[in-house]
């Protein structure tokens, strides 16, 4: 009885899944083998399926086409299966994954341009399925198109009850004795948590692709952290062929996702385990065997890992100093050439900790600072409350004041015209943006001026006798855009005297 | 008819003068001199006096001892004056001149503590008799204990027309013709002002020392400006032996003023008719000249002077950055061995200009950086009114709301035990001060523990179990002071989770 299964159709840039029984004995994750081979009218590829659990094997294949698949599905335990299927159009919010365009910024693969604005809940996904629902909610009231999230639990203040799954069969150690005084004493050791590294948790790992496939729904990347140092369990310090074989599971699985980018690991360099040639070789093993290309980055505690090797697509950059952050992004742009996601730049919140306790307001400046440098700033909560539930960690509810401005924020960098904001240097005091594809361009069709805390009253211009603009005054906090008539050659605007204003420039004629 | 006067008792550094006629024919400022020499039992100086028009000489001595003095005084025009004269100890607010005290802090001459304290009015004294009485009025309501500003007039922005006085005799350039919008086309030349270099407006250096005179009883230190780029008359532009007779005889005239600092310049990088050749002679006048060794530095635009020169006894610093100033007190406090004066970190206004717009909140979190630093920063008004009367030009009445919270800032910090703050490495994210005297201590008998904008909920303190401190939560925008009980070994402080707060530990016992 030859039980596989596979849909005749499918959208491009959709999964396309085949599921096939075989052998439930043994260790079927090591033991057993499934590839695929795929031939389009424009892509050839080879994809590794998976062991699921209960004697099914699943193999995952994103066509990146439409048109007529075949395939050739090859296994270690049966005999070949061919077949067809067909691929349709893309449609709806459907616009593949995403890629680095001009330099610095993104774009869908249709060529949609694609501005970051990500947020962090590192284990969202691994809390209640009323949580999880609370914070999908959640995320529909926002303009986020990003989260990054662990695929292994963390151990960390704030949480440190068990997950409900873990990601490989085993016992871990007991939760009960760990307080917020004493946490600290368990990080990075297994601590008598006893694991099979080389039998996969199915559960866990279905969990996790529920949250992508949710987000894929909701237009959100998955910024997925493969591997991160918050750990009690021993997952943060295995041998090199465990981590190898975990990277190879967690692609087959994942890859097939248009929405999923890989974080190597969330503070690589607090992993005192690893060394620059383990993340080089796992680094490897993404580019081998995720046949869809997708994003790759490293995110660094202090030390920023050297942006400039040629697997890593952009920056995922943690601030490293106690005051500036985004303020940074030119020189970054400049170093590495890659788009700079400034997925650390401090949590709105009132934690202990520097990372995570600015304010709303401070959040926000360094929102404007990090785009119109050029960048994409990430967000994040660390509100402490009664219940516990922190954003930052568990998801749930936005109990902060920035989120509330990232859509203001959002619609004006969208605007931009071209793909992207180039920071320009038009006073040293004051952070620039112009469009990206105007570098050469003596006056840019479009200037946003932004003082931050820097409270002008007004701001004269020195243009030539021949160029007008339209004027707006945006106030970035209170979220109004304010018409201030046209300006044409010199001339001066008038601002309100408080912080967080922007001047918005946009070019009717002239040179 | 000998008619020189002289005042046969006086007090410990306060001015002894001696006045005598002389001839008026001729250019007396050039061509007659007038020296004293002074014998007290613990010291002997030689002194140059000066020509103060009506064919009057004066010659100004600061005592730095009780006792009795021998006096000679030498003319190009008469026979030797000779005398003695009785000086009483100092009393009342009389603690001398400001010296450099352990390294990095200042101490008056007595051995008084002096933690510095300023304030920036550029050309204050040379406003309207009404409008110095106001700016004295305002400062008697403050805590400032230095004031900047310049003995030459000054020609920018909102101080477009014409001072009472200039200080040479002559014809300046026509006012009428300076608009906001053209002004700096006339900078830094002479344009048509007709000065004789050689003869000085004595009505111009009495108004300066009225006014050095009238810091003195207040208790506040005149940090005098010798030189600055802000300039139409052709005064930034003089030769070499014109500046070396201009500091010649402003020392001869304000150098017995026991409140007197020597700033050789504002922003003397924007000078550029000056080499650092002329800065070094001029600073080499100012050591050979001034009898008193008053303290001199130079004040930079972009650059700073090079502060290891021996003759600079602290650093008068503009910060170089759009945001950070004082967060960089402990490396140049480092690089320098020099006290750190802050004089320009930004003003409370609403100007245009980056270092003239900040906030009171942001210019009041800059103190307590540079204070917990173990830097002293100053502070400057350039918000905007209706009358275009901005303290930081002109004095008048102080409209902002940081100089409110410096009473407040200025009696915790001189509460600290010892002489002078040094900045401790607590934590990387937070300023923390704790008494100079105690850097070889493991445990200090102050923590003053600053958060800035960033607002935590809490603190945790990790001591040694025999370490114990009385504890207060400081809100220094609020100004208040709240007694958080007693913290032995390891503890925990609550705080409101607000922006702008402090954390002070006073040590009980312990280790």
């Amino acid at each position: 009885m030859d039980t596989y299964h596979f849909p005749t159709s499918v959208e491009q840039w959709d999964i396309w899944e085949l599921s096939v029984p075989g052998p439930e004995t043994g260790n079927p994750f090591i033991e057993q083998q499934i590839f695929g081979e795929f031939y389009g009218e424009n892509e050839h590829k080879t994809v590794r399926g998976f062991y699921d659990g209960d004697g099914v094997y699943r193999l995952r294949f994103m066509p990146a086409f439409s048109g007529t698949y075949h395939f050739i599905v090859r296994t270690s335990f049966r005999e070949e299966i061919c077949g067809t299927f067909g691929v349709t159009s893309a449609s709806g919010g459907n616009h593949g994954p995403v890629r680095v365009s001009s330099t610095w910024h993104f774009a869908y693969e249709d060529g949609t341009s694609y501005y970051c604005l990500g947020t962090t809940c590192y284990v969202w996904e691994l809390q209640s399925y009323e949580r999880i629902q609370e914070t999908l909610k959640s995320l529909k009231d926002t303009c986020f198109n990003k989260i990054r999230f662990c695929i292994f639990p963390k151990h960390y203040i704030f949480n440190l009850v068990d997950p409900p799954t873990f990601p490989y069969e085993g016992t871990p150690m007991d939760a009960q004795i760990l307080t917020e005084e004493n946490f600290h004493l368990y990080s990075g050791k297994s601590n008598g948590s006893c694991w099979d590294f080389t039998r996969f948790c199915c559960r866990h790992f279905q969990q996790v692709e529920y949250a992508i496939g949710e987000l894929m729904k909701l237009g959100i990347e998955a910024d997925l952290i493969l591997l991160h140092p918050y750990d009690r369990w021993g997952f943060s310090c295995m041998k090199p062929e465990e981590d190898d074989l975990y990277f190879k599971y967690a692609i087959a699985r994942f890859s097939a996702f248009r929405n999923v980018w890989w974080s190597l690991a969330n503070e690589y360099d607090f992993m005192y385990h690893k060394a620059e040639s383990d993340w080089e070789r796992l680094a490897r093993i993404i580019c081998e065997e995720d046949p869809y290309g997708h994003l790759r980055s490293i995110h660094n505690g202090r030390q920023f890992y050297d942006y400039r090797h040629p697997w890593i697509t952009h920056c995922s950059i943690q601030r490293q100093e106690a005051v500036l952050s985004a303020e940074h992004t030119d020189e970054w742009r400049k170093m590495y050439q890659k788009p700079v996601v400034l997925d650390e730049i401090c949590y709105e919140g009132n934690l202990m900790f520097g990372w995570g306790n600015i304010s709303g307001r401070e959040l926000v400046r360094r929102f404007w600072e990090g785009f119109l440098r050029g960048g994409y700033p990430g967000h994040g909560e660390t509100l402490l409350s009664p219940d516990e539930v922190l954003w930052w960690s568990h998801g749930g509810k936005l109990k902060g004041e920035s989120w509330k401005r990232f859509r203001f924020l959002y619609d004006i960098i969208t605007s931009v015209p071209g793909r992207g904001i180039a920071p320009y240097d038009f006073h040293w005091e004051y952070t620039c943006g112009t469009p990206e594809s105007e570098q050469e361009c003596k006056v840019k069709s479009w200037y946003l001026l932004y003082f931050g805390f820097k409270r002008p009253a007004y701001m004269d211009f020195f243009f030539e006798d021949n160029v007008e603009f339209e004027i707006h005054v945006i106030d970035t906090w209170n979220m109004s855009i304010e018409p201030a008539g046209i300006g044409k050659g010199n001339f001066r605007v008038l601002l309100p005297g408080r912080e967080y204003m922007c001047i918005r420039l946009m070019k009717k004629k002239g040179v």
